[in-house]
């Protein structure tokens, strides 16, 4: 479907996020070819990150390829003589497109482009813009790279060298990567000038005309993933313009036979469902040793960094629809479980203790990431050192591609994160020698407000997943791949018996009496307060409701499902611990994060709250349709699209509303097709 | 000596805390006749709490017996027509006295007072008042009790009944305890009247006259020590004034004899020391069953409540003066051992966990001990659930006692503090599976400022000593009193084996290649800046230092001696482990608690740090005459003398100045000599 924005003066920094393209390797925020950085125009990149100077790492914003500039008969096309603007993204066909009237004193104009990735070719950006006038003109056309780029941390790079006809950049970033970029147009007129000043790289066209076309190609380069291929070759071989964009419907065509839910329903969630997927579809980087940040490739923030979004709600959608990107994405893992070991070692454990926020494998997270509103001063956070569960996520989520895979390749490799996550859990817990079982003390749970508890029940009963999981795959690699079963087990054969005691003794705490767990040793001695009233209590509404002086502390309240986030993950638990969590810890749940409202969801499809489960779907698949989320943290901006609660809106619908618990879809639903990989599932309300 | 204050308008809240007179029961703030609630007057109790509606409990302030009022020649004697005045607290005796001179426009009247308490009976208070005038004078005396007294949680009490001849009244608190005061007063003349109002019980005298003297008799009355004995016998057997002023001074004269420190330095330390003395004589409870708490009875801060500073800072004094409040002050930890053993209970673990404020051993302490000043909010601090090592500080207290004293009652009855706190550390630890030992994770230490650390040194070698001591216990009961032995061998046999094991197996941070000992698992990698630098940051002067967002938290400053402590307590680690910690950690130091200097103080002894310790020294002693220590947290008056202070005065002089390891006084010190109960210690400078 087609998401469209009208008027030209619309709000840019929402509009370049949702009206973005990208091919897992590149991005492109939704921005006009005259727009510049203060619009928020960004080339974006995947795991390509730089320092610079004492700020945080962050990706590298390319220069922009795609920047136009026009004037007729001497007057600039600007805001100020926009008659009419519309634009849109077709979420089909990943194809961004834009259409604007200039009424000029004696002439009217009218914009069209189009531009979309290649998704066969990662490295090409494909650009049209047709100018047409109700009567000829005069039209001086400037467009090419603008290499004056936005930035958090920037700028990212200087520029080498440049060079014309085809416009080119060359640029080095402060850690001493290459990037490039090169603009080749075809237009029926030659340019009349060119030049390299204000940052960008220009071609001048000056033609009287009625009517003008311009494609563009933009070949991109980054010295990380393309070596020593310069895109000589690919740009000597380029394709026409409708060459490219008939292998991109053809490419789009295929992947939604494998992906598209059709839904009928009350709130007309098809293109809430279309967008979800197609974010998914475009954040999938098509190269082994990548993975999917955060806010997938709309923009610099949250480091670009890889989270336990990516296993815990972007894979299942993956497993389904494009299994290779989902073995990709479990690589990325693997390939840096060095680092990982390397992390467990500098906090003084064994094993691997992934980083919370992956860049490459490195922990980017940093010990101070709140600033208190009330001093202004970085306050100490936990999220790096103590959030420990994401090895557990990582485990359970490679375990699990492995299943639904069934490539033993991904066991014969990950087996080793499987080992090293349980022993990394074995020796961070400590032994309770009164209650005879290990504990995992001073961690984080999901829901981030409740710093430093003791036992969290997400964690122990992951960690405990992960001692499982690694015994389990060790007698299925005996049995599948005996060979490699031997080496392991002789490295290892110091460790299995570790792995085995902590399995057993790993404390799990048990639903009380009311089928309730815990979140934590002491959160029933907490607070019971709710967030509305938190909300009452707060002096700033910008200030932070965890650390030791946050509002929801010492409260019941929390950020997001974090015990629910368990009884979703893990299907160890009766039906009646189910309702009773649900019931229980619903009110305290801020969603404070885009990732609490799918487990609500998915609970409450096998609780039979069918209402409720509409409810939660709603919220998860409009996440970025209806610009929820923070957009600023102080004056930092951290806005950009949410791909984790995009997979939570999948896994609302096919574990949620087709899964054997729900007896019939909401009364809000006539019917839902899923199309994945292998099956097509179709439920009607009956 | 004597400490004088002169003229009318000084501090009268600094005043009050200064000329305090006490006899560990009672204590009466250094006020004048004349002043009421708004000068802070107070008739203090030692640990007689009563608690007020949801306000924290505090010790109740009697009423005030001694109020007096006078108009000459129908003019009031008022800080309008004051000539002169000054007031004084003479150490020698215990005595306060005050002289007055008020200029009324026809005559001049001098009023002189003095009081002090009983030091044999401790429920009287006695005072002379004498008004004398330059010529005859119609002199309207109204004298009485002040029922409307100075309280932070107050009212405590409601009047019940009140009668006249003498004047009396008998109180009921809210916690539904009694109290009383009766006040007998000799005079020439008898009142003219006597009434009840505006909370005031007075006799009213008219007389015309050049001289006129009252002594006062109160007799004091609190139903929970005095149960049956409402005083009328003593009443009605009172000496002459001059009877008990002269008993009183034998008795200070004999207590001097064993305590009197003779000082000739070069800051005039006589005073200093003499006051701090003083401090620790009139605090002394003389009653079993009672202890100092840690302003004295100089008023309700700090909830009158007994903290760590008793068994280290003062016990020690005791010991060498006057052994039976050692004796008694060590009592009231046995005799409150049932409620540290429920407080454990309360926090999931076994044995003794001392309160951190005790109240008659119910801790005290609140979870939201600091007001967070830029919201306004109560912070969650950790002091009651995390401050473990009171239990250690008791048992080695405890130990040192029943050496000291050699009293097996003592042992007998203080084993089972012993086993009872060595086992609770047991049970509070880990066992830490892959280094092999117990931990004590997630305490507060000494130094308040860096909360929930894992492996505070101070902690875990505490918490060894502890164990230490409780099997040393058991031997040496085995050899004194082997019936008691027996009986105590039979009821913890499951316990002792553990106690072993833990004496064995905790954890004991060694130092390091240079000396070093770290204060808690961590704290090296902290920020390395100052007390000076951080000051810098402060954005408000009142703000908490610690917790999780105080400038301190994420740096090497400490709040007080840590480490330093350590190495001041057990006489374990050799002089170079001593020297590198206190010039490591000195500069890191802000003596933000009044318990700091006088360890410092000792271990520059030690050291032959002369100069240092000299320095130390002055800090320590001088802390209440020179008013230092905080007098307010926002808006919460926290003043009050600081015993601790006073007890670390004399330890510097008995442990630090003559001690073997200093070879001879510091320069600025000409000679020292110690008088105890058994013996003279005199120490010339070479």
């Amino acid at each position: 479907m087609t998401i469209t924005e009208n008027g030209y003066g619309g709000d840019r920094l929402c509009r370049g996020d949702k009206l973005i393209i990208g091919n897992g390797i590149y991005g492109y925020r939704g921005t006009l070819e005259e727009n510049g950085k203060n619009e928020a125009v960004a080339l974006t990149t995947c795991s390509f990150y730089d320092r610079r100077g004492d700020s945080w790492r962050e990706p590298v914003n390319m220069p922009n390829p795609l920047y136009l500039r026009v004037k007729a008969n001497g007057t600039a096309l600007s805001k100020e003589n926009v008659a009419y603007h519309t634009e849109s993204l077709n979420t089909d066909n990943g194809v961004f497109s834009r259409c604007t009237v200039f009424k000029i004193k004696d002439v009217t104009v009218t914009l069209k482009s189009e531009r979309f990735f290649s998704q066969i070719d990662y490295r090409l950006l494909i650009s049209k813009v047709t100018l047409s006038c109700d009567k000829s003109a005069e039209m001086e056309i400037a467009d090419g790279i603008d290499l004056d780029v936005w930035d958090i941390n920037g700028p990212h790079f200087t520029t080498d060298s440049v060079s014309y006809n085809p416009l080119s950049v060359y640029c080095t970033t402060n850690e001493g990567k290459h990037l490039a970029v090169t603009l080749y147009e075809k237009c029926p007129y030659k340019p009349v000038n060119a030049d390299f000043s204000n940052g960008k790289v220009l071609n001048f066209y000056k033609v009287f005309t009625k009517e003008i076309t311009l494609e563009r190609f933009a070949v991109l380069y980054r010295s990380d993933l393309d070596k020593c291929d310069d895109g000589k070759m690919l740009l000597n071989n380029l394709k026409g313009y409708d060459d490219y964009y008939k292998e991109n419907l053809k490419w789009w065509r295929e992947k939604w036979k494998c992906a598209k839910i059709e839904i009928e329903d009350e709130r007309n969630s098809q293109l809430a469902l279309d967008y979800s997927l197609y974010q998914l579809i475009i954040y999938a980087p098509k190269v082994s040793g990548l993975s999917i940040s955060a806010r997938g490739l709309s923009g610099q923030t949250y480091k670009g960094a890889v989270f336990w979004d990516t296993e815990m709600f972007m894979i299942p959608f993956y497993l389904k629809t494009d299994k290779n990107t989902a073995k990709n994405l479990i690589r990325y893992r693997i390939d840096t479980l060095d680092k990982a070991k390397q992390k467990a070692r500098e906090y003084g454990y064994e094993g691997a203790f992934y980083a919370w926020e992956s860049q490459d494998g490195v922990d980017a997270c940093s010990d101070f990431n709140v600033t208190d509103v009330f001093t202004g001063r970085p306050v100490r956070t936990y999220f790096k050192d103590k959030q420990i569960h994401i090895s557990a996520d990582i485990a359970v989520s490679l375990y699990q591609v492995y299943k639904e895979t069934k490539d033993i390749g991904i066991l014969n490799d990950g087996i080793e994160v499987l080992l090293e996550c349980a022993y990394f859990y074995y020796t961070r817990s400590y032994y309770n020698h009164i209650k005879k079982r290990y504990e995992l003390l001073d961690v984080l749970g999901p829901d981030e407000y409740h710093e430093r508890v003791d036992n969290n029940a997400y964690t122990n009963y992951m960690a405990h997943e992960t001692a499982c999981l690694a015994i389990k795959g060790l007698k299925e690699l005996s049995k599948k791949s005996p060979e490699r079963y031997r080496e392991i087990s002789e490295i290892y054969k110091n460790i299995i018996p570790k792995i085995k005691k902590f399995k057993e003794g790993i404390y799990l705490p048990k639903p009380n009496d009311n089928g309730l767990i815990e979140q934590f040793s002491g959160y029933f001695k907490l607070e019971d307060t709710t967030p509305c009233e938190l909300k009452k209590r707060l002096k700033d509404p910008k200030e932070y409701w965890g650390g030791s002086t946050g509002v929801a502390t010492a409260t019941r309240v929390i950020k997001q499902a974090d015990v629910v986030m368990l009884l979703c993950v893990l299907k160890r638990f009766p039906l009646e611990v189910l309702k009773a969590n649900y019931e229980f810890y619903l009110p305290y749940t801020e969603h404070g994060s885009s990732l609490s409202y799918s487990a609500y969801a998915r609970l409450a499809c096998k609780l039979q709250l069918k209402k409720d489960a509409y409810e939660w779907f709603i919220k998860t698949a409009r996440t970025d349709l209806d610009g929820g989320g923070k957009k600023y943290a102080g004056s930092l901006y951290i806005g950009g699209t949410h791909p984790a609660a995009c997979g939570g809106a999948y896994l609302t619908v096919t574990e949620g509303f087709l899964s054997d618990g729900l007896n019939s879809l909401p009364d809000e639903i006539n019917s839902i097709t899923v199309n994945t990989q292998t099956k097509k599932y179709k439920l009607k309300r009956n």
